[in-house]
């Protein structure tokens, strides 16, 4: 920790603020500038609350940590990257994973075809909304249970694993019961229950970024899920909040590279959430991997101009296949 | 809904288009402009899921709605402003009402200092967290029901009602039970399973703005209360995200002021996680007031230099007791 | 300057970075951390440049100022506040000043009208664009040179000082001839060939912040003003962008009450183009009032159905003397 | 042109507006909704104006534009992909066009050896700042003319295409008369005086995109260039301001794909600027060409850790090749 004092702080008020931060247990060195003091803390402990203290503390100006405020989700903590295994597929690996399907389970008919034309395509995993979070409590809310035993029988017969988002600490048995790997989805990232039951869960858990998250806030809700024991975590960038009504959201690649070189997880990108615009997601999944992302995420429905939710952004097959095509070369 | 369909269209694309909104109950004016057609649908029906449908069209530009998405919050629906009574408090009345508290319950001793100290200096209902809404989970996660029971018996020493967060549809049932109004906090505005459970509870809830919500969002989770039969719900602004790192987030009373206008809902600021710091504090709470809330909500600490959380933007009681006498002013 | 080096650095790149920062006149403090050294550097020296130095060595990990970049607009160069003399008027002293008028100079008709109705219910400035800057090129541009001799000819026969907008070096001296004061545009705030242009003049400067500008950012704008040798400049908040369609931009006040309270340069708001709706002026105009601005910059026009830019966000004569008269109570 | 009326106008009210949009000279369908009247104009007339007209009568809700604000730049105006030629390299066309060089124009050595080593490596311009746009007036602003003079000497010499930033109108000329290609700078974006100088010269323009500014508001600069008679233009994405302080901007590929698709002229990316930190550089180039992009500028520095300004930001020769050549598989 650094902490600058005051301009005109006194002998007194800074001794004052360095007996504080002994407390703590922080080794004390007390910097005399032209203009100000400034004090480095080293030693280990708990950097947050001391750091909380002293800034509150009326001779402070500024208190900055310098150490990294997670662990198990940090390259320094595991230097090899982490391969995430979902049945027969491996996330973080040297293949790139796609995953696609609906944004949501609208009958059986329906994600069975999809189940079949992502796979054809070459998607690795099929994806597929039973429970949908809606900003309007009057927009389709998703099948439910009886969406999961659809994916579940998907699944039976055509051997694509599912992963569908789980929106409340209510539903994680269930949802866990059914797929093969639970969403948390941006609106949920800090959703720090549902955070803390999943890290109970011995399953692979795929972590959307809030819009509005740094990416430290990210890794910081990924080390919630480690911390509990958990440690089959993939993150995944679908665009942060920004002021272009143009775009729906601003994907953010570099915070995707960045997240990537901070930690061993496996990170991929949802260029269907980021852009809301179907003419966009092909150069935007192609970008994602020559960024090093790890894998997508992409809706694709059987028929999008009569899917009842994300139509706008869903690719239909043709396009699906050629995207995929033209990532292959 | 008004439906601009793209450039040289052709008159079998546009009667496909028109066709499709027809199907959802609508009826259709298609304009010719000089450069492309308009259609114009007006009835009543289920208007987001015709407007994803439509806009799903590979021949539609554009699909916008005129009327607005939320229905019970909206001014129209209700013209006569709501007051919510919180025991002898009442919010969204002719008087601003005042919340205070420390940002935790840290121990009996501190939050019953706290409740006189705010008390005193006219503050009607007391604050304090119970379970608190972490970025790392290594940091004070609250005192939980210990705290709760806590709260009770200052409530019946103080008589000051409580309003403390709720963090999960699992402990609705025991925050209910201990506190006057449960807080919904701005990483959980959209967390929906939690907002449906409190939909069914009839006690007050204080729904506090996301950092990255438009007002309408903002309103559309209070319609998640409201449609679920809860009607008393005081919406609350405590900043937004922003890009400058010198502000925790930008206070947007703009913002407030147009829920305020938009809602019969009571509409108080929270001045203290908005600002991240306590010189800036009264004058927000003044600005606040003056845009015309129905109240605020701030964190004052008995010491602030010694507080388990949020020390650097609790006031203490001397500038808390001076904001306030500037407010009456 | 703190400087944190990467993990596992060399002593041998250590002390090639200490070299380098002693290099350029700072002393040296070099703190072993239990995780990685941070070395701390005093003294008085080319501050930016050092740091931009150290921060593209390849072992240094942050590099981070203590020390404000600015110096003559800062509250510790100068601790009195700053008042500027515009005209009989003053502004940063005791009275709340505002600026009213229309956002253009259509005619001769239109402003002496504009001038005789913000004068009567209490506005100390006439605001009036001569030259506007247009998002689109095919969008009024302002009646140039004429409307600044109408402008004179407005103040002489009102006596009202005028402030009105120069977009470019070229038309400075015209600009400074006809006018009181010179606004420098939210877009123009970091054209830097401009700011260097004014800070030669001897006539009051009101520079707007521009809506992606950190406070820090803005003060440096206003400290090439005052490197320059001019003095008279105010500071003026209008709205900062964001995120939410409603609105056309944010009004930071806690933005502007930090601006205020790092310098002693006076501070105004301006919510018309903040906000860009009518409805909400008024209650802006209070809420900056009670952050502590110096006064305001308002959109008055005699008839705002009918003006050629901005009518949307303009009053009129009777709801500005409203909005006047609540001010004063 | 569609036009919302308030809920409950009266057929008073309605006749009004609509007699207004007539006097612009367009035609009007007025439609009754369930809920309220929705207005739509249709016809060539001046939108803007219009628009602001309309929007500024208080029976008004909301007025919004169907057709595109420009025009030139439109790939409705052009169908055909623009190349800009400058000296013997063509951007736009089917070549990736890298342009590198240093920050800043340092000396004559830096600026030869700079020139040598990107030209060896690939690159097909060489960029070079000779008047810098500094957020502090204590920052390096440049060699000025005598860069220039380097950049030209250079030119001659290694037979590279210059491409260098000017500031102000006031050096339009002399850059001009030295360089190959003038680029506005993000602060720039919006400079309107600049722009329109720019717009009577016939040499290719650089015209990044402003940190705030929408897709549509850069296409907008653009037009003010082309309507000048100037259509050499060449857009430029540099990342757009957001709130993550480990990053210097956000990367917006999907921004720069969006103007691509909305426009004929050529767009680039500057993954330097946007990122600001050096080991996300290459990961970001080759997004930038899987987007779609026609080229990219990026900063590349003999020595970064001796350059005076953007060091951190510089990649060096061997990156800067190793970069090159990844691209090229």
């Amino acid at each position: 920790m650094i902490i600058s004092m005051k301009l005109h702080s006194t002998k007194e008020e800074i001794e004052q603020v360095c007996e504080r931060i002994r407390d703590f247990g922080y080794k004390i060195h007390a910097i005399e500038g032209e203009e100000r003091v400034v004090i480095a803390a080293v030693g280990i402990g708990d950097t947050t609350v001391c750091l909380e203290a002293v800034e509150a503390m009326p001779q402070v100006e500024k208190a900055v940590r310098i150490s990294a405020p997670y662990k198990f989700v940090s390259k320094e903590y595991r230097t090899e990257r982490t391969r995430i295994r979902v049945d027969d597929c491996e996330i973080g690996g040297d293949e790139f994973i796609v995953m696609a399907g609906p944004c949501s389970v609208e009958s059986e008919k329906q994600i069975m075809q999809a189940a079949e034309g992502v796979a054809r395509a070459g998607a690795k995993l099929l994806r597929g909304g039973a429970f949908k979070p809606r900003t309007s409590p009057y927009d389709f809310q998703g099948l439910g249970v009886e969406a999961l035993r659809i994916l579940s029988r998907v699944r039976r017969e055509t051997g694509l694993p599912i992963v569908s988002e789980v929106l409340s600490t209510d539903d994680v048995e269930i949802v866990a019961e059914h797929v093969d790997m639970l969403q948390v989805g941006a609106r949920n990232m800090q959703n720090f229950a549902l955070l803390r039951r999943l890290g109970l869960l011995r399953k692979p858990v795929l972590l959307k970024r809030s819009p509005a998250a740094t990416v430290r806030e990210w890794l910081l809700a990924a080390e919630y899920l480690l911390a509990g024991g958990n440690n089959q975590v993939v993150l995944c960038e679908r665009g942060i909040r920004s002021y272009d009504p143009d775009l729906r959201n601003t994907l953010d690649l570099a915070g995707m590279a960045l997240a990537r070189q901070l930690s061993h997880l496996p990170v991929i990108a949802d260029p269907s959430h980021a852009t809301g615009r179907r003419d966009l997601i092909p150069a935007m999944c192609r970008a994602a991997l020559a960024a090093g992302a790890d894998g997508l995420i992409v809706e694709v429905h059987p028929d999008p101009a009569n899917a009842i939710s994300d139509g706008k952004q869903s690719l239909d097959f043709p396009s699906f296949a050629h995207m995929m095509e033209t990532m292959r070369n």
